[in-house]
């Protein structure tokens, strides 16, 4: 499998914290911080320090076990108490991405189900579930990229929104996995980019973490999505998803919705690739799901220049809904999805819960 | 009629001069710039301190006919020649907005048609035509408004783009001229503007001059402009036009095609509104319309903050092609256009047409 050239999050030697690559100074500066409080995990998320929806799921699950190894020291009873704290504080810190509260959902349960009365064990078994989750995370990256390749025909035209790639995974991404594997393959295919208003993602990241792989990449502003359907047209638009409904509506960045709509109007494929921890069954439709809504000084006054005057009101929604009539198909690490997508989301869940068992069961033994 | 409550260009006190409100400085500074050389004019249109289609036009007019009261002391023949040569070159200051070109072919037929051998003479007939250029155009602005103004249900939400208003006119602008109105007719309606990426004109003019004006606005990245349709749906989308094909298709800032997509997708009416010196009939359609490509730094460093990584390239049209049909009505000081175009916007450019000679006519009695 091919890698991304990018690390976005590590452990510190001792396990105590975590390091991150600081995403709101890329691209004009490469900053590792550390995080080694409650505060500083929380702020990094809620700051976008780390992003992308399965990164987030991640940074959450490493920072409950880093905690965890903080307080060794204390009784098993005290650490319980403190990781479901942690948990019911983090899960705050965004509130449309699932695999936030999926991620912590399963770090709450191993102090559920461990009977082990000895907080070094327990301690152990948290660091041993957030590196399965960022494992299986990776895994699930290069799974999704193997059924997606194909989709890009060779030196064929995608279009990404967003960042879907290596910093918002504990791989090579989700909907940039088939990039990333069709160029390892020889494929000479040129990505586009939509900058990704408010926070530019999209230049920002996406065209720098291509970049240090060497990948022929361009960017647009999201403005330009529509001129360039029609005058370059993509072969296909790639993005990933912050929530998956149960009838295949998809949350994600804000704008997707407008590429979907344009790939329809010029007959484009429009794909969403995403692990199953991104669907949410309890999620009948686009309409149940959360949309977080963002500060006004993020577009305002986000570039430390004054944009839009004082006082004009701003619409900001993080995130939109795609409609499940205008998604041609949804990649996960079990293969590809087509409409009607209920049965297949339904099904791919439960083969994800299944391996998760497995994987527990094996581990137990 | 109403009144905007900015003036963007006006002459200094004894006319050899301009002095503009330097539009990149809103919304953060409102300052005034004096353009009394050739390159100061030029560089102010490039430089889109002054910018919109029909400003452009009336800038570039009266930037001939200050330059000329400074050549008091030449021979007439000099004079013919010098307005030849600022009208060529003023010309190429911007590509899209055939304004331009219409205003300049104005002035320069002043120095054709006159056949008065006195400097003094030619250059009040340049200055009366470039003040009939601004005049027409504030009437042209006028009119739009009372033809669109009814297309604004009470309380309904207007969604806009760019700057098609005071800013870029020499009236109450060709968009926003309905939206004057209507406010002044007591409609209380709120309109919505995308920032308009790269230069963010409806962030930082739109939603200034609005606001200046008491209007309620509200900004939207771009990016937003989906899911504004989907969850708040605009009763109508009102924009400018940059340059109208004989067959109706529509050269307008980039993004006006992908909200007209939009609009066609929620059933939303979608209107152009310009003045007829604004439509190119000898554009058959919107192929062969230039459209201008401007500089990768805009966008990747246009806040003064590096936004994209340097060495990626940034593809950057000004201005995108709306096809006729996805256009509910073009509206000009004549009256709304419905489809098909083509008879309708050829009778409007002879009505112009016929306007100009009879005003020419009783100039000349």
């Amino acid at each position: 499998m091919p890698t991304s050239a990018v690390t976005p999050i590590r452990w510190t030697e001792d396990r105590t914290a975590l390091v991150v690559l600081d995403q709101t100074r890329l691209p004009a500066e490469c900053v590792e911080v550390e995080l080694r409080t409650v505060r500083e995990i929380f702020d990094a998320m809620y700051c976008l320090k780390v992003r992308g929806a399965p990164l987030i799921g991640i940074t959450a699950a490493m920072g409950v076990a880093a905690l965890a190894r903080q307080d060794l020291m204390a009784e098993p009873k005290i650490l319980r108490y403190d990781v479901g704290r942690w948990c019911d504080y983090f899960a705050t810190a965004r509130s449309t991405a699932v695999n936030l509260s999926w991620a912590l959902w399963r770090m709450r349960d191993i102090t559920r189900d461990n009977e082990v009365d000895d907080t070094a064990t327990l301690v152990e078994a948290l660091f041993d579930e957030a590196q399965a989750i960022w494992d299986e995370d990776a895994a699930m990256c290069d799974a999704i990229g193997g059924h997606a390749v194909g989709l890009i025909p060779d030196g064929g035209r995608v279009l990404t929104h967003c960042n879907a790639g290596a910093l918002a995974t504990g791989g090579i991404g989700t909907a940039l996995a088939p990039v990333y594997l069709a160029h390892a393959q020889g494929n000479a295919l040129e990505v586009f980019v939509g900058e990704t208003r408010p926070l530019l993602q999209g230049s920002r990241l996406t065209a720098w973490e291509l970049q240090q792989a060497g990948l022929d990449v361009r960017v647009i502003t999201d403005s330009m999505a529509g001129a360039f359907f029609q005058r370059t047209k993509p072969d296909v638009v790639l993005v990933g998803a912050d929530r998956i409904a149960a009838n295949g509506d998809v949350a994600n960045k804000i704008g997707t919705y407008g590429l979907a709509v344009l790939a329809k109007h010029h007959g484009v494929p429009f794909y969403v690739l995403a692990p199953t921890s991104t669907v949410d069954l309890a999620s009948g439709s686009g309409d149940e799901m959360p949309i977080e809504h963002r500060g006004e000084e993020e577009i305002r006054n986000g570039f430390g220049t004054l944009t839009s005057p004082e006082g004009v009101p701003i619409w900001s929604p993080a995130f939109d809904v795609t409609p499940s009539e205008l998604i041609t198909g949804i990649i996960t690490e079990y293969g590809i999805i087509e409409a009607p997508f209920a049965e297949g989301l339904e099904a791919a869940v439960e083969a994800a819960d299944d391996a998760l068992d497995d994987a527990r069961h094996s581990h137990g033994e």
